[in-house]
């Protein structure tokens, strides 16, 4: 299988330029004096999503792209592509679930998408069809190379802006994520040891890599987990990415899930949803599982319900 | 009066590189397209401080800065104070009111600063005489060259990434951090109008700057407003700056700062205070009396309390 190069990666960069924010990197002070966080909570659609499908949506012929874009999700890829199709003037139609949070509809239809609710087991015909009958083209969550290399530029401005880094943290949840950032440093920097983190509870990712066979938990059991956004499993295109980049795996409970948002959002003013948490939480949990070193934490988004959020803050 | 130049605000970049974050422009889609924020909360201490101090400490001769420095606050400036002694490795005095918020004296003494406590009306006393005694170097919140020309770098990262800006809207309180952007702005792009913001409760520089002359206000009209870093009157140095450089005043409501910290919050993630969110809020609620155009808005800092922040969320 191909992967994603470093060349894919850069070319990504200087498509999302402009549109996906340039995000710092904040020294964690209040945690040690070796972890930054990368917040990308700052998009402008709360998520690093939006670098993965401007990218797919970049690179696609212009003649090809005008018809518009089509994408289902039922959270933070929702906004990713309506922000991705809005900033290039083209159509976009969002299947979401019935069942999904009316915030984050709203949020949607808000960004000028047409969002079609559907009951999810209907999702994918619904899709196929609608794709088919207005030529639209897909833009996958995670499941693409062109999303991979978009996700890739955080490991880019990592090794830019902490050129010595010695660990990143990265949340995996479908694998797109991860396995650009481990693409990327692994690329700039082969010291590096890039760990891939995610929720015991959705623990699909090192239960793959440890076995060395892509293994899919159920989703009543992944569902179980507060980080609603690492509850998919990998694809075969992720697993090859992460069993060749990856230096290993490390999970993280609820409760250090939770404790990692209070403590990010008192000592840093981030705001971060539970799947953005998963990476601190590693490092202010399993200090003695990591390598040692300068590291990175990719604190991956910030859209939490309010009602949670208020209740980790005080 | 001499002024800061920008030369001087260039020199203060070097100092602050890779201590200050070079925090990045928001987009902030939610409110209009012309609308950009500068997170200043994202400093390791929570606020922009951090640039006017860590400048005014790295501008001493090494052999005056060994010695140390001493500072006097009830909030954001002892962080800064304390921050910046820590990345020199020089002692550091803070002396607080002893009706300080608890949790600001621990942050301060977090950072490895010395606090002490003191009934208000005995603060420059004391301060006076611990400086003396130990030979510390003062540093004050504004009223200093070295402090607006640290705090002008917020003006050249704006220009940097938004290089046709045409409106700056800036928080005033002391001052210092409005005579350093506007000396940036009118330095770098002379078409930009840069207006400071401040809070109708607290409108001592609209009075002084309508007026023509420096009008100081009494602490118990100033402290009506909960934009607690606004309350400050401008000194003779901050008031030359604003005469010279300022192209306007606007003045916000209670009202106006509190659903600019909700909007902020729920829009672009950012967790601000009261007095960071008064630019934001000129923008939502006073865009008549404003210049038209690319608007980028200060948001100076993010350490409100839990409680209220929490309040504006949900």
């Amino acid at each position: 299988m191909e992967l994603v190069t470093l060349a894919d990666i850069r070319t990504a960069a200087d498509h999302i330029a402009g549109v996906a924010v340039r995000t710092p990197l904040l020294p964690a002070w209040w945690a040690g004096t070796d972890l930054w966080l990368k917040p990308e909570g700052l998009q402008p659609i709360g998520s690093f999503k939006l670098r993965g499908a401007y990218n797919t949506v970049a690179s696609l012929p212009e003649e090809k792209r005008r018809a518009g874009i089509i994408a289902h999700s039922s959270g933070n890829h929702a906004q990713a592509a309506a922000y991705s199709a809005r900033a290039f003037g083209v159509p976009c139609v969002v299947v979401m679930p019935n069942v999904a949070v009316p915030m984050k509809v709203e949020a949607t239809r808000a960004l000028g998408a047409e969002v079609i609710l559907v009951p999810p087991p209907e999702r994918d015909d619904v899709m196929a069809k609608i794709a088919q009958e207005r030529g639209l083209n897909r833009v996958p969550p995670f499941d693409h190379p062109d999303v991979i290399a978009g996700q890739g530029t955080i490991g880019l401005e990592i090794v830019a802006d902490l050129p010595d880094v010695d660990v990143v943290l990265v949340p995996v949840g479908g694998g797109g994520l991860a396995s650009g950032v481990a693409s990327a440093i692994k690329a700039l920097r082969p010291a590096a040891a890039v760990i891939g983190v995610e929720p015991a509870l959705a623990a699909d990712a090192a239960d793959s890599l440890s076995s060395g066979e892509l293994r899919k938990w159920p989703t009543e059991q992944t569902y179980r987990t507060i980080a609603d956004g690492l509850r998919t499993n990998l694809s075969e295109l992720t697993f090859a990415h992460l069993s060749e980049r990856l230096d290993g795996m490390v999970t993280v409970s609820e409760d250090e899930i939770l404790d990692a948002m209070t403590r990010m959002v008192r000592g840093s003013r981030v705001l971060v949803e539970p799947s953005g948490a998963v990476a601190t939480a590693a490092y202010l949990h399993h200090r003695a599982e990591l390598p040692q070193g300068r590291t990175a934490a990719v604190v991956s988004g910030g859209n939490a319900d309010p009602k949670l959020l208020a209740d980790v803050f005080v």
